[in-house]
């Protein structure tokens, strides 16, 4: 998804506003690649050893998943200006292992607007966000919070 | 941090037990590489960009933070049977930003334990974690929801 959304300053953003990203398809090679790095365990790592793990297959790790979100996040048309900066996460979880050849998608809403107390070129901004695969299965759910910029005065 | 620890069945899960990490270097290069993937924002990815930016020099995507993080919990002293499978975390928080030259390491513990309600042979075990930098400063606080093993009767 081409961002064709100009940058919103905080006080573009409102309650209910909307937001969705293009796709990204997910790998053998990029899980196996991924893990080798930041998740080195079996069932991210083999196939065979995969199959006879809880997963009963080779699967990405949850932060695999988290992070291919975060890029179909930046590049979505939700586009903050100054950036796309997290101060956290109020809730992440991971419903259904995300596999070789899974195609994820991102969509979500604001759900919360408030001034920052410590910032005052800041606002806050949450959402509510998931990511599905090719059968709309939600593979993440996730709360980001977001420190957003206020419009110039 | 060798894992001379065995393995632990849900079972060896205990309120209060505490685990501890080995240390991770971060490094420029390390934090460009991870952003050009999962996170391309200027201010992960250019240090004359960043120093423009709000983070006032290069910094880690959080989830590059949260993915290091991963990788020294998996080999932390708490080696749950049957591997380190999250279900989702509570909580994650990034309290202050992770910078080129940054040792981090992971210490935490077990807040709950309680049996599965859908899968009779795993119990759940959340933990709270915390990652410190090397001036012992929070740089990632989170609270991983974990699936566990019970021993085999």
């Amino acid at each position: 998804m081409p961002a064709t959304q100009p940058p919103r300053f905080f006080e573009d953003f409102t309650v209910g506003l909307r937001f969705r990203s293009g796709t990204a398809n997910v790998t053998a090679e990029g899980i196996k690649s991924f893990a080798a790095e930041f998740d080195p365990q079996a069932f991210h790592l083999d196939e065979n050893a995969a199959e006879r793990s809880l997963f009963a297959g080779l699967a990405a790790s949850g932060w695999h998943t988290a992070a291919i979100c975060m890029r179909l996040f930046v590049e979505s048309d939700l586009q903050p200006a100054g950036g796309t900066i997290g101060a956290g996460v109020e809730e992440l979880r991971w419903p259904k292992a995300v596999r070789p050849g899974d195609v994820l998608r991102v969509e979500g809403e604001v759900t919360d607007v408030r001034a920052s107390r410590s910032r005052p070129e800041l606002g806050i901004v949450k959402l509510r966000a998931t990511a599905y695969n090719q059968r709309n299965e939600p593979v993440q759910i996730w709360t980001p919070v977001l420190m957003v910029r206020r419009r110039p005065a």
